[in-house]
Order: structure tokens, then sequence, then C-alpha cells
């Protein structure tokens, strides 16, 4: 496909903001869906969104096509449809899209976590949708982005690989030549069981949380998440977490990336021991903590990607 | 007894040296005995410790009788001996002192933790000691205190009521009577079980150290461990573990105390809820978190609390 190739972006948030205007000013023809017209009141009045990023990343106005709460309208001309989306609404994005999906439309899970691809599917037939659509999902998110206003949104930094699958796996070339002219970034990651085991969310976020618990509350999140929360304790049980989704991920049969691995992959960061190779990571440094341990490094990465591997390893 | 009790304290750690001194400046003949003698050279050659407290404490230069590394020179004269160190040094105290204990003498656990007595009475027996020894233990110790310098200690709080039981519990009120003119403030702890299972440190030591964990080894401890470590949420976690303990202690048919009904008792200090109750409470604002994790707050507590509150709970 080519700079023609039409995206909707579903979800407004920190990252479909990011992701939609990205894209539009890529000269992609962009759509932008979110549940609630209150939150793109701002982005529909302006048809577009004011985009910041690092030192010689993409900036400026992006116009988008449409902004809409109506997925009939949203997804009546796309190609593409990005869901970015917390995983815990993976399902109910599904409901709705059901009865709208064409033959032909690619959905793509940013990310899937793990099993997304799998859970999307099944609400799918569970809803007898009977397009012919492929459903994809990231293996991670590829921007570090944030809303910074109602039609504001800054990207820090963009992965530099993200492995990307579809279900079933032989139509992940597909996808990717989809995607290929906007994002180069994406690449064969083999199936979904590799994306979902290779979820590195499950490793860091839930565990990183709890071992800060006191400090997010008391401070807010007023600290370096990734710099100060992660000392040589805290990342020797990232560690051991991380060894065991490699073990789960081996009783598939899958060789599942090392924490270590995908930092060198997806940042190029590298060290001797898991707390030197984050820290060394400058896509790390200035990212706070979560204001409120009400948050989805609990209550989505917990249920949404630990459950489902502790019930593989358990079946397995 | 009177103020010719002859007392002896085993470890000259933070408690050790706050209780020595303290029992000296009342007036007792106190030995102090540590397996180190390098900690406790300076106290030799001084033939004492300097004490402060807190406005109206007990503070000055305490004389000690005499200060020792040798276990049967340290038990000798002792009347009742205070065995102030980490209860993951019971069994080896106990082990030490099998065959130099005498008929007569009392030995008190400051605290026991959960089961402390037991295991020494148990170790005494393994090392077939026969002398008529009286084995308590206090359900927690009853200074807040620090080692300021080699022969310096400070107290900060002292409980207003702290229970001791002795086994058998019939023997409780022989102790009592033994330790009221220096610790009124020790009361009927009804039996060992009793004790063990109101262990509070069991409640909050490792959780609170877990869920500040970061914060702790990346800062070394410089915040507030009771007040900024203490937040709703952790709070909510306190509370939960804190029933978890109440219910094991009702399977032995046990009314434990609550850790709202234990800070009102220990501290005269209450609140609409477990954080605001700790929050309330003078004699936790000062106290800094641990400098490293590496610290009696899991490695103690764990073990020797945790480890048989979960035995006791799994069994009954």
């Amino acid at each position: 496909m080519s700079k023609e190739t039409r995206y909707t972006v579903i979800g407004a948030g920190h990252g479909g903001k990011a992701m939609a205007a990205h894209l539009a000013l890529m000269g992609f023809p962009v759509t932008l869906y979110n549940r609630t017209p209150e939150n793109v009141a701002a982005i529909k009045t302006r048809s577009g969104i004011e985009l910041k990023s690092y030192e010689g990343g993409p900036h400026g106005f992006a116009e988008l096509v449409l902004v809409t709460s109506d997925m009939g309208e949203a997804l009546e001309q796309a190609e593409v449809i990005m869901v970015v989306v917390p995983s815990s609404a993976h399902a109910d994005i599904a409901r709705n899209t059901a009865s709208h999906l064409r033959d032909g439309q690619i959905v793509v899970l940013n990310p899937g976590r793990t099993c997304g691809a799998i859970e999307f599917a099944k609400v799918l037939g569970d809803r007898s949708c009977q397009a012919e659509v492929t459903i994809a999902e990231a293996e991670t998110f590829i921007y570090a982005s944030r809303s910074e206003g109602p039609a504001q949104a800054r990207i820090f930094r963009m992965k530099d690989a993200v492995p990307l699958a579809a279900l079933p796996a032989t139509r992940t070339p597909l996808v990717l030549e989809a995607l290929k002219t906007a994002y180069p970034q994406f690449i064969d990651g083999v199936n979904v069981l590799h994306t979902g085991l290779n979820n590195m969310g499950a490793v860091f976020h839930p565990a990183l949380t709890l071992l800060n618990a006191g400090r997010i509350e008391s401070t807010f999140g007023e600290f370096q998440f990734y710099i100060e929360g992660v000392t040589p304790a805290v990342a020797r049980v990232l560690e051991v977490l991380d060894r065991e989704r490699v073990t789960v991920a081996s009783a598939l049969g899958i060789r599942a990336r090392t924490a270590m691995e995908w930092l060198k992959m997806a940042y190029d960061s590298t060290g001797a021991n898991l707390e030197e190779a984050i820290h060394n990571n400058p896509g790390y440094r200035g990212i706070k903590g979560p204001r409120t341990l009400n948050h989805r490094y609990l209550f989505e990465d917990v249920p949404m990607s630990l459950v489902p591997m502790v019930s593989v390893g358990q079946r397995y």
C-alpha cells in the first residue's frame, strides 16, 4: 500500500493521539475514533492535533480526515484499523466493531499484550462477524508518548524495531506490507504466541509498581520510575520474573526474548545486568512513576498479561 | 525481686545497649554479653554506656558490672537473662547457653517473634540442658532505640504496655514478679501462642519493606518509614495481612489483638483506619526506612514470624 492507505485509529489517549497525528503528518488520511465525544471535542473543532516530539522528530499540526464517536462511520473507509486502547478494552472494541468490519480490513492491536489477537478473534466469532478481516498484534507500543492537552500530543521516542504477528501467522507478511510505508519498524513477530509471550510490560510494570507502591502513593509518582525505581534488588525481582516468562514460553516450544535481549533490540541499550541495561536506556530518562496505584500498570498488566502467562504456564 | 536483681543482657546492638544502660541507670547490677569482643570493646574500656533519650527520659552514664564475650562468665551471676538479639539468632544463643544455665534463672526473649520461647526450650532440650530455668517471651521490644556510637545509645520511646508470657504459662506470674521493679510495663500475655500470634512486626515489617523496596534502595532509607511509607493502599495491604494473622490465631482458639487495638494499647494511637492510626502515632515520627533491603525486616520477620504463622495456619 501507499501513502493513500486509509488509517483509522481507535482510542484517543496518550498513544492514539500521537499515532493519529504522526500518521497524518506522514501524509496518510487518518480517522480518529473515541467512544466518548467529549474526549475528542477539541480535536474535532480544530480538525487536528498539535504534535511535538524529540529533536528532529515529527512535529507540527496534523490535520485529520474525520474525528468521530460513531464506530460505523469510523470504520467505513478504513483499510488499516489501529487499536490503541488498554488491552482490557479490546473485548469491548471487538464487540463494537463486529457488525461494522468489512472484507479486507486489517486490525492491529497496539499492543496485544498476551493473547490479545486471540481474544479479539474469539469475540468477533462469538458475534458471528462474517467479514474476512486480518487481526494482528504488535508486541509492544511503538511510541513512548503523552497527551499534553485536549488536542496536543508529544512523542518522546519511537522504538527501533517492534515485532508484529497476524492470526494466523501466514498473514503476517500481508500486514507488514500494508504497514511498511508508515512503519518500517514493524518486523515479523513469528506468531501471536511469540508476541504475547515476549510482552515485557508483564515483567516490568506490575512488579515495578508494587515494589515502589509506597513511593508512588506518597509522592504521586514524582520520581524517575525506571531510574530510581529500578534498584539492584528490584532488578533482581524483574530478572526472576523474566526467567519465569521465558520458561513458560519454552514450555510451548517458543524461544522468547529475554528482557536484556529486548532492551538491546528495541532501544539498543545494554549493560552487565538488567539494572544497568534499564538505567542505560535514555528512553527511560524523565519517565515519572504513575500518579496513582489505580493504574494500567496493575489493572491492565496483571489481568491481560500476567494472568494469561500463568494460565499458559499451568496448562503446559 | 528488688533493685538487687542481677541482670545479664545478651546482645549489644540497638536494643541490648539501650536496655543494659537503662537497667544500670535504674540501679540494677548489669552484665552485658556480646559474641564479638570488638563490638563491645569501647563499652568494656569505659565500663559503661552513655545513654540519651527523649525529654524527661532516662539518660546519663550507665556503669555496668561486667562486659564480656564469655557466655559462662556472662551467666554465672545472672538471675534474669534478657536476650536482645534478632530472633534468627535465638537458636544459637540457646545452644551457647545450654551448658551454662543454672536452676532458677529466668530467660526472657525480647521479643520472641512467633514461637521463639518454644524454639528456645526445644534447643535446650535437644542439648540435654538439665537446669530448671524459666523461659519467657515479650510480645514486642519495649524500647524504640538506636545505637549512636560504640558506647552510646539512645531511647526514642518506651511502650506503655508489653504483654509477656512464660512457657508454661503457669510461670508467667513468677516472671512478671521478677521484672516488675524494672519494667512495670510488662503485663500478662496469657501464653506464648498469644504473644507469638500478636507479633505485629510480622504484619508491619516485611510488607512495608517490600512495598517500599525501590525507595529504600534508591534513597538508602531516607524517608519516614511509617509516615511516607504507609499510604492508603499500603495500609490496606497491612489490614488484609492483619486479618489473616487474626484468622490464623482464631483457628487455635485465640482472640488475637488487631493492629488497631495494638496501636491503641502500646502507643495510645487511634484513627478511623490503620493508615490514620499509624500516622497518628508520634512514636513513628522520625523513624527512617531501613538503609538497605538486607535487613531484619525481611530476613528476620519473614522466617521467624510469617513462616511460623503460615505453618500454624496450614496445620489448623
